[in-house]
């Protein structure tokens, strides 16, 4: 994308709303834009960033052998009446009447209306395992929406259902699940640590969230260093394997980890030598969730088992917070000038700045790297606006292209061009064509489909 | 993916509730699950085949140099008291309170929306031209939904908006659009005609809808039949020129083509000479409009213009029904067996038929042709339950893969296997090494990034 043509407001003032700084950063960086409380437009930048994420999440999903389907986000009251939680959700749902005066619901989750989908179609134990996923809009009409993205109302989530014969299936579902986690969330430059958690109002006694650290998250937490050593690295799983996928779960849960609401202190100080123990503060970014036949059982959904008699199906569901995910990400990787994004989510791959827009020599090398940079399937962003040099860095730098290059007609002289990291502020003269060749090279592993 | 680990639940009864063939195609090959009234769940099959015309058309709409954003779905009430919209709009629009009983609404266009935007960051002539664009979920609270997702209430959109300095600029973007829509639903299989329309609630004088001709089409349409003679190919066409995106537009607007709002039967005698006159029936499958400055004027956007002075930015609005193209290509391209798809939307790109499960050679052949598709980077659907013949075909049939192999012990001894075009009901054999060469040729043509 050259600048000249984008939409790229961004602002030189902090804004004055934003509390934190993934929130002040997502606005200055002209990525969103607020159009009432808790509720964003994502401007062009934000949306690359946002889809770039989502085809992440998609990619891992299907990796473990989840299938992809989508809900509407507009849901009928009755389904919740089922259930029973039409009335205990209280005022975060955003109730609505349609103009026949039926009651309607902005879907804030999705377990009634997967398992009503299911009931429809699935009478025989033959059909599972079954999960499905969705990546959708949902709406918490939350009493005091702030931080940005963070904790908006109309927010988009990964949630998916699995839905298992037995427990011990279901168990397996939810080990997939954590594993298919930790690899969406290192994908995405973030380290994401499974914690023990409370079931909350979607029920169930087995739940981890993935909590990233940041001193901006809501969550207190506490836990034995060593988890922070831990990654899950290029393994390759085996997504049908129960003890693989268990292995993992223990790997990564064994050790202490809890958020402030299951933390036991005395437990704490019992298995975590005083050296390791540390308390912080982190920001959810995932659930995942076993509450085995609650939902099966109140809306009849079963199955027939291998003996011919009906058995209610265990189900779990597991979500991630996708929009949510922009702000974590900033709130983990940002300096004073900007943000910093990780290769694997950044919205152009690499910045292009032309020290003197005009200048013959200058074009047309930009114009060559552009070129070869795309050719070979980068997303890169030119800026070619007639602006002073500092303009432009400062540009580059507040809206965090991991990689730069800069060209100028001194530069070209010698025949070089100057590849800068965002994360190191390290600079080295290259060849234009090993500039291309650099960054081609850092980005073979972060392919993640289709730009926007 | 292998059937017996996918969700494809297809119905064997015609459901009672589908007036239209497209809506009881679609139920019964298990891609959508009505939730209420006119709202409906995207099953996997029909979640895949919403996801490569909605790929499409952003493949075409970046092409076409607009921008990708996204507005979210609940809106405020007061930015369409602005433009007077609010009170005007009627039932149509779902109107909602929050909890701090704030009048919000479920956006079913975005005008004021995406004007809003404009005004808040766009202050200078020199930031134009600019066209932004979204695929999003709207709702039109319609008081009898109805053909499924050609008619529903939540549907999924295209939505694009440019904003010039001049009526002139302006025009050349609405041609830029006619130009873009064109090609997007060639790659989709359709054959849409720009029609001459009405503005409606929109507002604008130059307005096009864009009409698939089938029986169950909602609009009566006259026309010369010169224009079902017109295609686009593949015309190499620079977005940039205005002359070549006119030349487009009269290429393909000048003969007489308009639904019942426009039609002059005066007009059309004079114009079309008596065995060209076509009376038919069409589907509406999306429209551009000009409207000049209604909103920018209304709502205050304005920019400093080369002068100095303050001049109100020229906009237009461009949709496209992506939910309900799902709907009109499967109306354009079915026979009794069920769905045929064309090769640029379809949600697998070749099915594979084992007639004998369990036989070890039958099975070692299906497993490698499934390889070598995938390894190719296509997307086969491998039936591999235990299930007669008859069944496998008249499911292959019912979801309308447009190309299936079939393997047989008995072929395998004479080392072959069938290909079978859907469209054409025509088989040869082939070595199964033959057989993915021609598959994988029929699609170079028709790669659309990520399946899902």
């Amino acid at each position: 994308m050259r600048l000249s043509r984008y939409f790229l407001p961004v602002l030189k003032e902090n804004p004055s709303e934003a509390q934190i700084v993934s929130h002040r950063l997502m606005l200055r960086a002209g990525m969103i834009k607020q159009s009432s409380a808790g509720i964003y437009s994502w401007l062009p930048l934000g949306f690359k960033v946002l889809k770039k994420i989502e085809s992440i999440v998609h990619d891992e999903q299907i990796r473990a052998g989840h299938i992809p389907m989508l809900m509407a986000t507009m849901q009928p009251a009755d389904l919740w009446r089922e259930s029973g939680r039409y009335d205990d959700y209280g005022q975060e749902m955003l109730r609505i009447k349609d103009r026949h005066d039926r009651d309607m619901l902005f879907g804030p989750t999705n377990e009634e209306m997967i398992t009503d989908i299911f009931r429809a179609h699935v009478s025989s134990y033959k059909d599972l395992p079954l999960t499905m996923y969705q990546v959708q809009w949902k709406f918490r009409d939350e009493i005091r929406p702030r931080f940005g993205v963070m904790r908006g109302r109309e927010f988009y989530m990964k949630d998916g259902y699995n839905f298992d014969l037995s427990k011990e299936d279901a168990l397996h579902a939810y080990n997939r699940h954590l594993v298919s986690y930790l690899r969406t969330y290192e994908r995405m430059g973030l380290q994401a640590i499974p914690m023990r958690a409370d079931g909350g109002p979607i029920g169930g006694d087995y739940t981890h969230e993935f909590l990233v650290l940041a001193e901006t998250g809501e969550s207190e937490v506490f836990y034995d260093s060593a988890v922070t050593d831990l990654t899950f690295g290029d393994r390759d799983i085996d997504y049908d394997s129960v003890e693989q996928c268990q292995a993992v779960l223990e790997e990564f849960t064994s050790r202490y980890a809890r958020t402030d609401e299951t933390h036991d202190e005395v437990v704490f100080q019992e298995q975590v030598p005083e050296e390791r123990r540390r308390f912080a503060r982190g920001i959810e970014v995932g659930q995942i969730f076993y509450f085995g036949t609650k939902y099966s059982e109140s809306m009849g959904a079963t199955v027939q088992g291998p003996d011919g008699k009906p058995v209610p199906v265990h189900m779990g569901s597991h979500g991630i917070g996708v929009s949510r995910l922009l702000g974590a990400i900033i709130e983990a990787s940002h300096d004073d000038k900007g943000i910093i994004w990780p290769e694997g989510v950044t919205p152009f791959h690499c910045g292009i700045v032309n020290l003197k827009q005009g200048d013959d020599e200058a074009d047309a090398a930009c114009n060559q790297l552009y070129a070869a940079l795309s050719a070979a399937g980068l997303d890169p962003l030119y800026d070619d606006r007639n602006e002073r040099a500092g303009g432009k860095f400062a540009t580059m730098d507040l809206i965090g292209l991991p990689w730069r290059i800069t060209v100028g007609p001194r530069g070209l002289k010698n025949g070089v061009v100057e590849l800068t990291s965002r994360r190191t502020g390290e600079s080295e003269e290259l060849s234009p064509e090993e500039a291309v060749k650099k960054v081609v090279a850092i980005y073979e592993k972060h392919r993640t489909g289709r730009g926007f």
